[in-house]
């Protein structure tokens, strides 16, 4: 479908509407009564999106965190903000298990919509986001992600389009869209250079012609000190935290450079943080990179709070839009879920199997980056994987080291649709308590956004 | 073990100490502050455990219940009320992940032990449970099944052994053990007759004696208005509900049953009510038998939520003890997890394979208790799997194909580590609320019990 098809995002007035509605939704969060007007004013909003994120993936991570040498299981971040569970399924007329771009326009816009959709509707119209209702109310906004800044969870609050597959169009969108005369989004970091960066458009000149900082690495982001900056670390999507270099910025970092910039504003702001590739491991079914990305969302979350419980007017939610790949905390029969295994590795089976690709010795890199005694058949697998020099391949092999060794299951390389966790903090969290279904996000902050302006 | 070695339950004084230390447990209820004092007495506390119940089984049932001619999913009963989720692990030398018995323990108890501890600690001392503690406080207690009833999660809280395996000492324990010299379990309802009826005793026979009526049926259930009673309805575990006849309870009867009894007492009281056997379908990888005991079990929590909600002073919480089976929704990379072939069974796959090991014909059992157009590869399956009369290949043969058709992805035939969902509903509910652990569920009643006693 040509994207010029698209219908123009609906006006402020239905989008009030649909906050109204979110007071006679199904979902009634189980402590919201009479509890909204004791909080304090709520400034700025933090989303956190950890994709993928499943309840597998959230308890797996505490085993990973806990300290054996206690009786009782150390907490991670988010085990002190749980507030319930949403629903994640999709309205869309061939699949009732979601994908990330209609769980994030639902998010996003607290509408039901097919997947793949960015910010539409099933009639393909666009459908205004909190991130450009905060804009319209003179709010600063950002969007942060490990992904390409153009995939689909980061693109459906700041872009719309009838597909997520048209990442061009998408940053087209970043720029060309404004609100109020002005670029509707002041920070974005991430991945995804090669979108910006094309035959028929340089997107970071046009951005830094009209005032953003452009960086690409780690040092340069981290030495700007400009209040709107557009930072690519990548032709595509950045490196798993583990694989990272020192070029790299960690999704805490720029998380944080994110928050210096957007709390400069009076008026507040709304930003977006997407750990992006815990789903992406999922996908390939690797434990050891899931664990990875969930340690990057775990401190990027974190960071969120620090400010939020130093600032008092932030309110904080983090959620994932689905999991991903039928993970489970044990498998086989085994009743041991062995953490070890995932330690000793010091970079993902990726990695691993792209420098066995490029000609690294399969049992030098094996054991270069695995720190334990591997038997000699399970070297031997790698090998047999490695004869044909397929990257895939070698990678599954490598995982396959990881799954057995730790009892991790999985059933699919795609998402599943159990329901996934709520987490929140600060003023107005309790209504995010309970279960929600995923539209409830937009319709609760919708309604803070438009609520805040009210109380001026 | 020998089971003399046991040491004797803790003192009163120590589960004071324990229920104190609930409020420095590291998880802290998300809202408990300052709202205790509000809420209502609490005068009856009916704990519900879905055994096995991960998040998997609760948003699999959804699906289940959706009624796909309207846009929205439909809610399931436990939707309104989910208040967190909890961890389930144990604290066993060579296990991480639990089983019943140590999850249970857990819950009545507020003890971390070893798997297959029936209410004992580490050391092998019984520990007091939440029931016990009822009834020296003058309340009426129950314990419901569709397991035996000597199962390990009904014996954690009314008996005490060294191991689950017990299950003729721990039917024991029910008759033999007394709180001020009356028995301490004024209605047990299950299944288990062959561990009440033995060569060395009968049970049965000395319940009666000591005013218990006796009832191994539905009618006589139903018709039964005595406030002491035995109800054991199978030899071992009971049918599953859409095997079972009509002279077999369901879950939800045997709850009203326990109810109607039990809340006679001025005293208030104390009932559990599992839904044993969502974890023996997990351990099948039966979707079709999972279904059928989530609804069982829904169809029991109603029953309780209906008489919380008329009597004002009654506080449910239903929770799992863990989950089972790695059970997904969707599998296979396909973003669509269809009901239509789980509905279409009429009886249980193990019911199916029953028939045909007993001489039934593969083709005519699948056409009558399948309501689906079965291909010729499916039917041949089964008659494959058939020709050595072996039940569990046969079942497994029948399972395959509703897997296979509605997406249901599993990962092991034993428990999984993910959290696990918490609803609760009445007066104190909001103690419930956050991330708990498995043994706050305890921690927590017993200080609600103790405290009942001090506001008198």
């Amino acid at each position: 479908m040509n994207k010029k098809l698209i219908k123009k995002v609906i006006p402020v007035a239905l989008v009030s509407s649909l906050a109204i509605a979110a007071l006679s939704s199904g979902f009634t969060p189980a402590f919201a009564k009479g509890q909204q007007d004791k909080s304090p004013q709520i400034k700025n909003v933090i989303f956190l999106i950890g994709d993928g994120m499943g309840v597998s993936y959230t308890t797996a991570y505490r085993y990973m965190k806990d300290n054996p040498k206690t009786p009782l299981m150390e907490k991670t971040e988010f085990d002190k903000y749980l507030v319930g569970n949403q629903t994640t399924y999709p309205e869309d007329e061939h699949q009732n298990i979601t994908d990330s771009a209609s769980a994030a326009t639902a998010m996003s816009a607290g509408v039901k919509t097919y997947n793949a959709a960015i910010a539409v509707d099933n009639d393909f119209s666009e459908v205004k986001t909190v991130l450009e209702l905060a804009k319209e109310k003179g709010k600063s906004t950002g969007l942060v992600a490990t992904s390409e800044i153009t995939h689909a969870t980061p693109a459906a609050y700041g872009a719309h389009d009838v597909n997520r597959k048209n990442m061009d169009a998408i940053a087209d969108d970043y720029f060309d869209e404004k609100i109020n005369k002005k670029h509707k989004i002041d920070v974005l970091l991430g991945g995804g250079l090669n979108n910006f960066v094309r035959k028929d458009r340089n997107l970071t000149n046009e951005f830094k012609k009209d005032g953003y900082s452009y960086v690409t690495n780690r040092a340069d982001l981290l030495k700007d000190t400009n209040k709107q900056i557009l930072g690519l670390f990548a032709t595509g999507g950045m490196d798993k935290m583990i694989d990272r270099n020192d070029q790299t910025p960690s999704l805490q970092e720029m998380t944080k450079a994110a928050i210096q910039r957007l709390s400069t504003n009076k008026n507040g702001f709304f930003l977006m943080v997407e750990g992006s590739q815990i789903d992406w491991a999922g996908h390939d079914n690797d434990i050891v990179a899931a664990m990875s990305e969930m340690s990057d969302f775990e401190k990027a979350f974190k960071e969120a709070i620090d400010f939020a419980k130093k600032d008092g007017h932030t309110l904080v939610v983090a959620t994932a839009d689905h999991s991903t790949g039928g993970l489970s905390v044990g498998t086989n029969g085994i009743y041991n879920f062995d953490v070890a295994p995932i330690k000793a590795a010091k970079r993902t089976p990726d990695y691993m199997a792209a420098q066995i690709v490029q000609g690294a010795g399969v049992e030098e890199t094996l054991k270069k980056y695995i720190d334990l005694q591997l038997t000699a058949e399970e070297v031997q697998s790698v090998k047999d994987a490695a004869v044909e020099k397929d990257l895939t391949k070698i990678d599954n092999a490598i995982e396959n080291i990881f799954n057995v060794r730790s009892f991790t299951g999985w059933t699919t390389g795609g998402h599943t649709g159990e329901d996934v966790p709520v987490y929140a903090f600060g003023p107005g969290k309790e209504r995010f308590a309970g279960l929600l279904d995923n539209t409830d996000h937009a319709k609760i902050i919708f309604s803070i956004i438009n609520g805040n302006k009210a109380q001026k």
